[in-house]
């Protein structure tokens, strides 16, 4: 039967599976920094030759920021449309990577061998144990089970500027049964998860501009504003003694965890102790009343991303700066409008602004939640293949993370998405020394195998 | 009268006392900063040459840190010691410079001219016109009126850790009759002022380390502790609403000013309006119930003189840092002890450290406040000199910056100090765009030869 050579076929292709992902893992696609543009459009274009070498009829789309990669083949039964997205994560602070961080290496560690360098598991690696999968069935059939279309940005860490107008322009193109989404993690290194719930994301920089220059705090501290004492105030007052966010209408459409849902995330093998034992951390920070995996998962948050002003060198300068500088970020579940949210967050931040400073603000992407409709046949389907690879059985979850993509495919091309990816907790994604297990790369690509096979036979 | 030809040979010898104040300002000299440990050096040597040419026995004397400069010259009656400091502060933000900060010239400003530099005004603009009067008295009558030593130091903005074992292995060496320190301003653009009280200062850095690394704000935001968000809440709790500090035993020590000065310096022609509005603020944001000059000449203050976490650069990165850093510093008055207070603000921290989290100290400079005692006949002496070449007369006034020099000479050498010093509140010291006027070079120069000749007559 062809999904056991097609299988067998992934394991002794691994070693150059690796070798491809390492490639495409030298491209400094850092999409948030305008200084990387050349090497998104890299990453774009190795992308587009290695769909055509696998039959797609590929091509880089412009977008007013970096380029779109959309690949089709046809094949039987359902549509499938996969997304990935090619650009990473800025690499700061450098000083704490063990190794630079675009020279990816196959390192071995106590718990087995990784794959080391940004972008390895968000979200090149997990983008490529699709495209393997493709490979090994074109290679052992000639042809794929379903039929792909491949939808790859270079904007996902960047806020997605150019996303919805794409869809939106692109809608009968990009139109399929269903969508995949490869990135993502796992619940437990051995249990294979199919994510639910997406939180949404809203992002916004304020400035807070007191003295028209930099002053010297022996003339002027006292009388003198200091924006940073400004900011301080209006970031601490964002949460209340509970963990709560404190932003009037902030818990709108925040809804309570079904019964059943919360039943089974209790039931799961997961610890809060080991969850944050890993990075160091033993108590829950968030709101006190919530389990930490609703922290994550279903409670909406706010975190300052980035803070900076005045004197930040060495030694000591006794300044009362002009301005100082925050990166706050929310994020968002059930039906939180992240308009009304970044709205609440500039009012928040006015009523604690004296009468003699001034405020300035940049948004970043606004994104709403995603929650996914489990009907479509397709999600068993997918449920059962996953199943049948890995040790546990695999489970519907909720992701602290966001990928609004979900939500634009429900909106713009009405359809549902299935957010199946082989992460892990202790991946580094956004940190120094991200890795993607070996493990994850491999039983990753084997694991789409199954599911383009069981799709073909149960999705049809 | 050899004062009138001195003063005579002082406005002639203008342009050539401009270049070489120009020629020291092009020294970078910059003492909290490793990077520019030769240049201090190169400084201290220019001093050295410059005193021995007016007939100084003048050397350089190593430190562990940046050298101190001594000179002597005998004369008759009084002995002065005369202080002042050829280091300066770091310039960043070096973009907010019209011009590079160590290329100085002169300008022309609606205002009159200026020397802008960075060091233009502190110090080395105005130790300057102290070495300026004495090469006039030189080249008129051959001598010093009055006896001279020369105490210069390169540490004095990075907290002089050097100062006080100097002084206490030099005490016969530097011991005189009083001493003049001019790293000062005045209160008024045509008042002349002698400073009687100083606000002492202590410095802090603190980091606060959460996570062992760097984290993504998707997957661990909630559970997750955010050291930005401690150090913000830690920070914004050390002011009540009313302005004041709120450290345990913060006030102590702190005297209430008496009636007379209170009385006088009502009377100055100072307006917090204009002092405010000079640097685009309004509204005095220390202590509610008291003025702004009180705010800043005779009351503590606390600022955050910089504050840095988490990601600062382009664009947007959604996480939860590992640590995030502070510095802050105090400004103190009356007998408020720094120790107790540096000790105090530990302790703040650590109530506001959850249990989790781990926080690290750098200490900086601790001073207490100064407050001199003007019985002294030269204090009198001196400030018939300042108004004889002033439109207004001289005052004794407060001043919020700190000079631990006049107190370590109080306590080691037993002598009080007379701070003349003729900055302007706009001339920008620790901040891009330093200036000073060239008004006050040359009439600071004329204060000084007028002011040796009245001690030599008036505090023999």
């Amino acid at each position: 039967m062809s999904l056991d050579s097609v299988l067998a076929h992934i394991d002794a292709d691994q070693d150059k599976a690796q070798d491809r992902l390492l490639d495409l893992l030298r491209i400094q696609s850092i999409s948030t920094d305008s200084a990387y543009k050349q090497d998104c459009d890299k990453a774009a274009n190795w992308l587009v030759e290695d769909l055509q070498s696998l039959g797609f009829e590929a091509s880089k789309r412009p977008t007013p920021g970096h380029p779109m990669v959309i690949g089709h083949q046809d094949g039987n039964g359902i549509h499938v449309t996969f997304y990935g997205h090619y650009d990473v994560q800025p690499v700061d602070p450098l000083e704490l990577w063990d190794n630079p961080p675009f020279e990816p290496a196959i390192e071995d560690t106590p718990n087995g061998k990784v794959i080391r360098g940004r972008g390895s598991s968000d979200d090149k690696g997990q983008l490529m144990t699709f495209l393997e999968a493709c490979r090994a069935w074109k290679a052992v059939t000639g042809t794929l089970p379903v039929k792909v279309s491949i939808f790859f940005e270079g904007e996902e860490e960047s806020g997605s500027p150019s996303l919805v107008p794409f869809l939106k322009e692109n809608v009968e193109e990009l139109k399929s049964d269903i969508t995949l989404i490869c990135d993502t993690g796992m619940v437990t290194p051995k249990t294979p998860s199919i994510v639910t719930m997406l939180r949404g994301l809203v992002g916004q920089q304020v400035t807070i501009t007191g003295p028209s220059k930099d002053l010297h705090s022996g003339m002027f501290g006292g009388p003198a504003r200091n924006p940073i004492r400004v900011l301080n105030k209006a970031l601490a007052a964002l949460h209340d003694e509970n963990g709560a966010v404190t932003l009037p209408g902030f818990y709108e459409g925040v809804p309570e965890l079904p019964q059943q849902v919360a039943e089974q995330w209790r039931n799961l093998d997961w610890s809060a102790d080991s969850f944050l034992g890993d990075v160091g951390l033993s108590i829950p920070a968030g709101e006190k009343d919530r389990s930490a995996i609703e922290q994550i998962w279903s409670r909406p948050t706010c975190d300052v991303n980035g803070i900076w002003g005045g004197y930040t060198g060495e030694g000591s300068k006794t300044v009362i700066p002009s301005q100082a500088h925050a990166k706050v970020s929310f994020r968002l579940v059930g039906t939180q409008d992240p308009h009304k949210i970044r709205a609440a967050f500039q009012d928040h931040i006015r009523t604690h602004l004296p009468a003699d400073c001034s405020v300035d603000f940049i948004d970043y992407g606004a994104a709403p939640a995603s929650n996914m409709e489990i009907t479509h046949p397709a999600f068993e389907a997918a449920r059962t293949a996953l199943s049948d690879e890995w040790e546990n059985d695999g489970v519907y979850v909720g992701c602290g993370g966001s990928i609004p993509i979900a939500g634009h495919f429900q909106k713009i091309l009405g359809t549902e998405s299935m957010l199946i990816g082989f992460g892990q907790d202790d991946d580094q994604i956004h940190s120094p020394n991200e890795k993607y297990d070996l493990r994850s790369f491999h039983k990753g690509i084997r694991s789409w195998a199954r599911i383009l096979d069981s799709l073909s036979r149960n999705a049809g």
